[in-house]
Parts: structure tokens; sequence; C-alpha cells
């Protein structure tokens, strides 16, 4: 057994090698295994549970809110994907290409979708003749391929991931912001209601936009660590995918107009924010709302208080389970308490009950919950209000501590080197006056890889582009001293 | 709109052209379109809405007996491919290979996966240690491609297809065995109890299994058409692929033992067989188990009564959802009443409801439901038992039809030129006592197109592999005279 008891802990730290800790996290809580390609990953029945709660919730709000889900190829013919020029121009080096279908060669290549705008759009013309035929919004759950030649980082980076990717078409620019905003939004709250991350939202700088894309928002998480995770993007492509493959309507007058068209995605990049923002040197930790698992009931007997505990246990197992939760009862002989406790840690339940001769003599039961081990005895017949308590308990203390985070970590800066200066020491974000144009940021990325992962946006939600957040009147830009007209913040990230 | 309401009809007749039928139904009702690259489609939202309603009712099942949901890379290096010899061979012609990542030729090719027996093991092979890990049950809902040059015929024939794949280790044969049976069972209820298409269920002859597989099973549907459907199979692996990938396990004796391995799939074969057994020229019946939309409510107004109209329908159909039944209230004003009932008709909605003034003023609702258009007033009050009535009837009616169908078309033959002549004449299934061994099929397959599509079993369900149905003692093979010990079933097939 001290084998296995070994496999259980986590040997690197937090703190001081995220990195392995990260990787060690995912493999030893039975989220996923590399696969023998680099840049592939297997998702394992727990790491795939996750996702499939994700999906719930999004999925859900997406159907609330008219969106239908369909299903395209998973390959789009080369001159497909060479009808919009920014996206062949951003995804050709990373495409991989299927070129032999059995023993023939193909006449012509077909790219592995790296993104399915190229396959979408026409589809989306055909099916778009009157102004009555939109908003047409369709979505679909699906993996793709980017072939980037980087190190394979679970959820992070792999040259397959899944997501989502939603494709709409509107009459009007303004609705087509509604529809990014809204979408914005969503994602915003899988991380705040579903993963207890808090999020900024804004846009990406217009050098770092999705390739063919009028505007990219973004929700950014930021890690312990002080690297900005990009959580999810959404896009408005204008007109230029419409112009590109003709997506015309007749309007109310009959007139032929050009759609207004958006895209938005949420991947499993989600999941390593999850895992990256709470998870401690004692393995998974998972707030309640995403955990498969929510209770680990773990009974503690001798031989001759086998049964009263085992009874005592699994009524109480039958009664959060009439509650609502999902509760697992681990009475596995071949193992000891010690070993569960671990193991249960380990994999991110959220609370453990213990339930020994004591607890049954005295009509109690004891409960320890993550991130910090906090212990306290309830009544039994209060259990169920117990477990709701502490269950709430846990999703606060993860999120003010993410909360935390975020609030200590967005700093400002006067000058391109301590903007330098404060990233290198600090991580986290550096919010900076900025005129739009001017940059220093190919000399802040190489030498402390940091770069524009946001701009904060106010007045957001209508159907508009929202306004940038204004620095103050008179307030210089960071890097060329002209009138500042809006921010830029600074990080690192994944 | 005379343009639009020829749009809305079906042209071809089912009877005379089943095929050209068939996708008419499929792209007029909204299901699917054809992709630019042959052998591809698109699925649309009606389309995709079915799907997921078989992947909830399969997955839940699935859950509810100890499968977890996985995800593995969409591709297979060759080299693993290559692994299990049957595999290779079997899947090797219909391989499609991406050769390059970005600008790059790989060093090894990679199949976009066909099947994923071959990535899957060596990681069961990692993931078995001791009995204790076993039964090991994981599933994933992908898609998977084989290119096959044939015509595409949506749902039935198609380069890509949806399914979902399970694979499962297990400590001895007759556990292996009840797994097989377990997931046919599951099968023939999606059929039975979702789609109403009864199944015939037992084995695939020899010659026709599954690469890698000692025994598969199947279940079979008879279209209208007189061809038989393999709706979803479920293969006993034996011990190849365990042995293939090295899938042992230490036993309670710490002995060394070989794990027995299963696969089985259900892909969206099953929507074709829906589409193609209820639907008539009006366009898509569906049962309401599985119709996106249940009812649709159309409101016929001139303008004095409009506000009554409505009024009451929208009162009706509040009942009907808070009832938990999926409703449309079609109350556009653009469409006449006719325009409505042919577009629902032709998208599959079971039960119409149609209110005028002279239901407003009785108290009264006008229901109509497919197949056959049968009539019926309700009274108001008792509107939501009404509709749960007639829904139950169109379940019947339909799963009635497709049993009788089925019973009619089981005939025997004396003669190997007699099962030619009576499947040429009749289509269906003809069933022939068998030695097991000697056949014409080759010959039967030339000239009418029909093959052993099953063998019935019986006493099956439990942990062994079943016995093949009996012939009575004297019987002999239809093929060489010999005594027969089963039976075999020969059809068309799709």
């Amino acid at each position: 057994m001290s084998d296995e008891s070994q496999e259980l802990g986590i040997t690197e730290s937090k703190s001081h090698k995220p990195g392995e800790w990260y990787a060690e996290v995912v493999q030893k809580a039975g989220l996923a295994d590399y696969a023998p390609m680099g840049g592939f990953i297997v998702t394992k029945p727990r790491g795939y549970a996750l996702w499939e709660r994700i999906q719930d919730a999004l999925d859900g709000w997406f159907k609330q809110t008219g969106v239908d889900n369909v299903y395209f190829p998973m390959f789009i013919p080369e001159s497909f994907l060479e009808r919009e020029k920014d996206i062949v121009e951003g995804f050709d080096p990373e495409v991989a290409w299927v070129t032999h279908g059995g023993h023939n060669e193909l006449d012509e290549r077909l790219a592995v979708r790296p993104t399915s705008e190229s396959i979408i759009a026409p589809f989306m013309a055909d099916w778009t003749r009157s102004h009555r035929d939109l908003p047409l919004r369709i979505n679909q759950w699906c993996s793709v391929v980017r072939w980037e030649a980087t190190e394979t980082k679970p959820f992070f980076r792999t040259k397959e991931f899944m997501w989502q990717e939603g494709h709409t078409a509107h009459a009007t620019d303004g609705e087509a912001w509604e529809e990014v905003w809204t979408r914005l939004d969503q994602y915003a709250r899988v991380y705040e209601e579903v993963l207890a991350i808090p999020v900024l939202r804004g846009k990406k700088p217009e050098h770092d936009k999705f390739p063919g894309a009028d505007t990219t928002t973004t929700v950014e998480a930021l890690m312990p660590d002080g690297k900005s995770v990009q959580g999810g993007t959404s896009h408005h492509l204008g007109q230029s995918f419409a112009e590109a493959f003709d997506i015309t309507f007749a309007d109310e007058d009959e007139e032929e107009q050009t759609a207004y068209t958006t895209s938005w995605g949420l991947s499993w990049r989600a999941l390593g924010a999850l895992i990256m923002t709470h998870s401690d040197d004692q393995g998974l930790v998972l707030p309640p709302t995403i955990a498969p698992t929510q209770i680990a009931i773990v009974p503690i007997w001798q031989e001759d208080t086998m049964d009263a505990v085992l009874e005592y246990s699994e009524a109480i197992a039958d009664d959060l389970e009439a509650a609502g939760f999902r509760v697992e009862l681990d009475d596995r002989d071949e193992r000891n308490p010690g070993f569960k406790f671990n193991e249960h840690e380990l994999n991110g339940v959220p609370l453990r009950l213990e339930i020994g001769p004591n607890e049954v003599d005295d009509g109690e039961v004891t409960l320890v919950h993550r991130p910090d081990n906090e212990q306290s005895v309830a009544d039994r017949d209060e259990i169920v209000d117990a477990v709701d308590e502490h269950l709430e308990t846990v999703f606060t203390k993860l999120y003010d501590t993410a909360a935390e985070n975020l609030e200590e970590n967005v700093r400002t800066a006067d000058t391109p080197e301590e903007i330098m200066g404060t990233i290198g020491k600090h991580g986290g974000y550096v919010k900076v006056p900025w005129c739009g144009d001017s940059t220093e940021e190919d000399d802040i990325k190489e030498k402390v890889s940091a770069e524009i992962v946001m701009q904060p946006v106010v007045d957001k939600g209508g159907r508009s582009a929202g306004e940038p957040e204004r620095p103050p009147e008179g307030t210089e830009c960071v890097f060329c001293g002209e009138p500042a007209d809006q921010y830029a913040y600074f990080a690192k990230s994944y």
C-alpha cells in the first residue's frame, strides 16, 4: 500500500513549480493522460465529466436565447478556406491536411477544421434569403485542430481541443453587437457562477483580433501564477464573411442587403483555468457547482461497530441524494480512512463526511471541507442544511480567494519600463493609458513575455460597440506621450 | 406565395421512388443539406435536435449502467492502427490520412479515426492493473470517417458520421457477454421506445463480423421498402484486442490474466431508419417521443375575431407547456392556416390543434394528428388529457404499422432459388435453416443484392453467448442438405 499512497501525493509545489504541479494534478486526479502523439491528450472520465457540466450550463443558456445546435463536416476543402483572406492567412500555417482517402490521393486537400466559418458561411448564405430568416443562430460542440508546435499542456495547449463554436447572422450591425455581448456575458457567467472564477470583460487590441473579425471581445481570468487566461471570445465579424460568402437578404422593402455576422467560442481551456485557479498541493479543488461528486461519506469502523456505522452512513447518503446532492458513500473495505481522505482530496471532492462510532452514538456527523480542511460537527437531523451551508461556504471561499487575487493584481504604470518591471516582479495586470496606436509591445513581449490582453469597455451590453473606458482629460499615452483616450491591460498569458 | 407553397410539397412518392423521396424529405423538412465534398452532409437544427434526443436517452441509460464518457484524440498513428491485424485489414482501405501539419510533412501518417479501438486499447491496458479496476466501461460521442466510395445518402451513407462508441474490459468471458447483451438491449430500447420501430436481435454471421471481433450482435429494423437496416451493433471482442494491446490484470490471487473486451456503437443511421420508417408523401412523420415540437397550435382568425382566438390559443399553449408538452403556437400573421398545416405536416409535428372562432364560442379544440390526419374535437377543459391521448395514439399507430410490416415480411424458403425469388418479389426477410457453413450467399448477393443480415439467438441476455435458434430435428440446410442447426435471415440491406 505504501506504493499506492505515494501515487496519491502531489509531489510538486504550486507556488514553486506551477507547470510541473499542474501536469501532476491533471494526471493524478484522473482528468487526462498524454496521447502517444505530441500535442494530444486523452480526456478521462473525471475530466470529461467536468466538460459535460460546462456544456450543460452553456448549452441550456444558448437554447434559452435562440441558438440551435447543428453539425458541420470536420473537413473544409482548401478552396473554401481560401475564400476569406484573413482566415487563410491566420490559420493556414496551423492546418492539419488530409491528402489521401484510403489508397487514393484526393483531388483537393481537405483541412481538418481549425474553426468553421469557412464551411458554415456558405450555408448561411443559402439559408438567408429574407429578413424573416434573420437572426440565424447556430452552434456546434466539436473539436478543432490547430497544428501549433508548442509544449503540450492539457486543456491549455493541445493540437486538438474541444470547444463550442457559435455562428450567427443579423440584419443590422446593432443586432450583431447585441449578440456579441450576450455571448460574452454567458461566458462570464460560466466562469463566475459555475467555475467560481471572476473575470474581466473587454476587447482584444486591433492587432490581436480573430482573423477576419472587426472586433474580438474576451473574458480574461487571472491565474494565481500571475498569468492571464483568455477564457472565451466573442467576435463581431462585421460584413467581411458576409461579403466573402455572399450572405445577403431581402429587407422589408425587398432591397438586397448584406448581413452582419458573429462567431463565438469557449473551449476546454476553461477546465485549465478551473484546475489552475483553485487546486493546491493536496490535489484538485473544485467548486461544488461543477464537482461530479460533491460529498464523499467515509465511514470509519472496527469489526464490532461496522454494521451500526454503515447503516447510519447509508441513511445519511440516502437523505443527501434525495435532497439532490451528488454523493459517494465510500464503503470500500480494502482501504483505510486515511487513504480515502487523501484520495477524495486529490480528486477534488469539496466536502467529506466522517462517520465513526462516536458520531453514531452522539447522533452527529463530522464535516470537513476543501480548500482549507475546515472541520465542524453537525446534528444528524440537520445534515441536509449543514451540507448545503458547507458547500456554499466552499464556493464562497474559492470565489473570494480568486477575486482577491484579481483585485490585488491590477496595477498601473507610468512608463514602458515600469510595465515590464511590475509584470516581472508581480505578474498580474498592468493597466496603462494608451493612445490606441503606438506601443512598445514587441519589446515588452520579448523582455517579459507580456502583451496587451484586454482593453476595458464601458456601456457594453447594448446594441453597440460600447465605449472604451476613458482616462481623465489630459492623460498621456504611456508610450508616446500623446493624449490617451483608452486603457490597455498588459499581462503574461497562457 | 405559390413558389413557397410548392417548395413545401414533397414531389416524389415513397412507394414509387423511395430513394428520391427520402432525399427530398431530408432536405425539405430541414434535417440536412449536402456538403460541397461528396459523402458529407450538414446536419441542420431540426436534424440535430433528433440526434440530441437519441443521445439523451442512450447517454442516460449508459450512465445508469456504469459507463463513463471520455474523449480520445480524433487521430490514430498508423503504427497503432497496425497493431491489431484484423482492424488494419478491415479499415485500411477506407482511412482518411492526415499527412501534413501546417507546411510540414508528418513523420508518421495519422488516420482520422474510423473507429477507436486502436487508440483506446493501449490506455485500457495502462488503466487496468488489478481485478479491482474491472469492469472498465467508457464511451465517447463523436464522429468517425470511413472513405467509402458510395453515393451519399444522408444519415445512411456518409463518409463522416456521428455515433457513440463504447469500449469495455472485463475479467471474464461471461461478464463481457453480459455487457454485449446489455448494450444490444439498450439499442433495441432506443428503437422500440424512442423511435417507435420494432427490431430483431441476433448475431451477424461469421464472415460479416466487426474486424477483430469474436462475435458481432446486431439489432435489425425492416424498412417499408423491404430492406433491413443494421440499427446498432455490440461486439464481443474476446481477447484479441487484449492480447494485441496487452490488457492484463492481476486477479485475486495476484496471477496475471488477460482481459476480455467489448465495443458497441450506434450511429445517426438510427435517424435514417426513423425517417424512412414513418414518413410519407406529406413529409416527415415523427413519434411524439422524439419530435422536437409535439404540438403545433394554429389559430384561425379574421380581423374581428383575432383577439379572442389568440387569447384562447395562448391560454391553451400555456396549459400544455405547463403539463410538460413541447408546444409551438404558430401565430405568424404573414402565413395563412393552410400553409401552416402543410408546413407542420412536412416538418413532422405529430399533433395539430386548430382554433377558430367556433372553437372559442363552443369551448372546444379541434385536434388533427399524424400520420393519418384523423380529426376530433375535445373540450377545452380536458385539453391536456385529450392531447396526451392523441400523442399516445400517434405512437401506437406508428409502432403498429412498423410491427405489422415486420410480421408480414418474414418468410421462409426451401431452396436458394426460392430465397432469391421471394426477396426479389417481396423484399423483407427470408428465414432459412442453415448448417452455418456452406452458402450460396455470393450468388444471392449478386443476383438480388441480398445477404445474411442476422441469425436469431435464444436465451440471450445472460452471461453467455446464448444459443442459436434451432430448427426442428432432421431439418436440412437449404444450401447443402446437411443437418441444419441454426437459422439465417437473408435480406437486402442499407
